[in-house]
């Protein structure tokens, strides 16, 4: 009986990440469940495949979308929200977010900019086989901006809106590849955080390689 | 000296919300406010009008969108933002999100849902002029579905999701006109609840006449 005990109370702490390797949003929750110390199970949803897994759709009936974080068998779901989860429930002595409340609003702010206004900028530019390059270059440059002369987002530490903006450097080759420009050239600071960030053993682990990542999206958007 | 610190300090502790009276989102910030006992200044900022003030393109230079709250000189924006930074700000004795990480992060996740969602129903509901309500009252559906039978999202007190979601409610009449549909027949649970959110001073403070609303949304999308 008290074996049985400690084995529900084992599993009732495991903790379940499924994600899949190439995702921009998923690589976030990885990451921060690295910075944090966090032993989770990865579980690879291919998103290539048109149908969602039975996990997925049991586990986000919502939006049947990844990632989702599954922690005592409760589904966390949405990638900001999910890293401002673990950062709430494992953050201890290092925290994700900013201390104070204004910072932290600036930091949700960008994050939602990165979401909504970056992705949608290179989605439009995948689809457009690189003519579309404008708008992205000007929204990354808009980054840069909040970034400045600091180390990474939000000073001298890596932290929340750094973990929200990284997955995105992945894609940073492809960029360069398929608009013919040069981020170092465009944006010299943010391709200087890039490589400050990827020092970082979280991001090295979860980062995908930058061509792989760049071939998928070719494959996705029908680029020759 | 000590007369100059002291009007400085003063300055520094006002608060302003630049919105709109009709404006869905804004309404959050402002019910926020009143909920924790915040005295505020208002600026009306009339969205039909094509050019943003100067108020609003310098305090929100990314976006130039209402709300705006402005703190300190500093401004916070995205609705859903203000409101967490607001709770984290004046949240003391009554804090407005739900205590526990996974509950909170329940209450972004649907946050987002009325954001995305129901907004992006209720604009594709005004422009097909009231033919496409299905998806409208499908995703009124899910909410009612996550409210139950609680008092409020979150249980017995008002917080939260419920300041996320009320403003909605004030085209809950528009709805109902231009769907030609009852919608305390479709959603009993969801208008017990609306009418008892309305009885909340803060909510029947902010909350705009349903027929002026309407009117308004008549205009915008060109209803005869």
């Amino acid at each position: 009986m008290e074996k049985a005990m400690e084995m529900e109370a084992g599993r009732e702490s495991e903790v379940t990440c499924v994600d899949f390797w190439a995702n921009e949003f998923g690589m976030r929750v990885r990451i921060a469940l690295r910075e944090l110390g966090v032993a989770f199970e990865y579980v690879e949803e291919d998103l290539r495949v048109r149908e969602r897994s039975d996990l997925v759709r049991r586990m986000n009936p919502v939006l049947h979308m990844v990632p989702i974080l599954i922690h005592h068998g409760r589904p966390v779901c949405g990638s900001v929200n999910i890293v401002e989860y673990i950062d709430e429930v494992w953050g201890e002595e290092t925290h994700l977010l900013p201390g104070n409340p204004v910072d932290r609003a600036d930091a949700r702010f960008w994050a939602d900019f990165v979401d909504h206004k970056v992705f949608g900028a290179q989605v439009r530019f995948l689809e457009s086989k690189g003519e579309e390059k404008d708008e992205l270059v000007e929204q990354l440059k808009r980054l840069e901006e909040v970034l400045g002369d600091k180390a990474f987002f939000s000073g001298e530490e890596f932290g929340f809106l750094d973990i929200v903006t990284i997955p995105f450097s992945s894609m940073f080759h492809g960029y360069e590849q398929l608009g013919r420009f040069h981020l170092d050239v465009e944006c010299p600071k943010l391709t200087q955080w890039a490589k400050r960030c990827k020092q970082r053993e979280s991001v090295r682990a979860v980062l995908p390689d930058d061509t792989e990542m760049y071939e998928l999206h070719k494959h996705l958007y029908g680029i020759e």
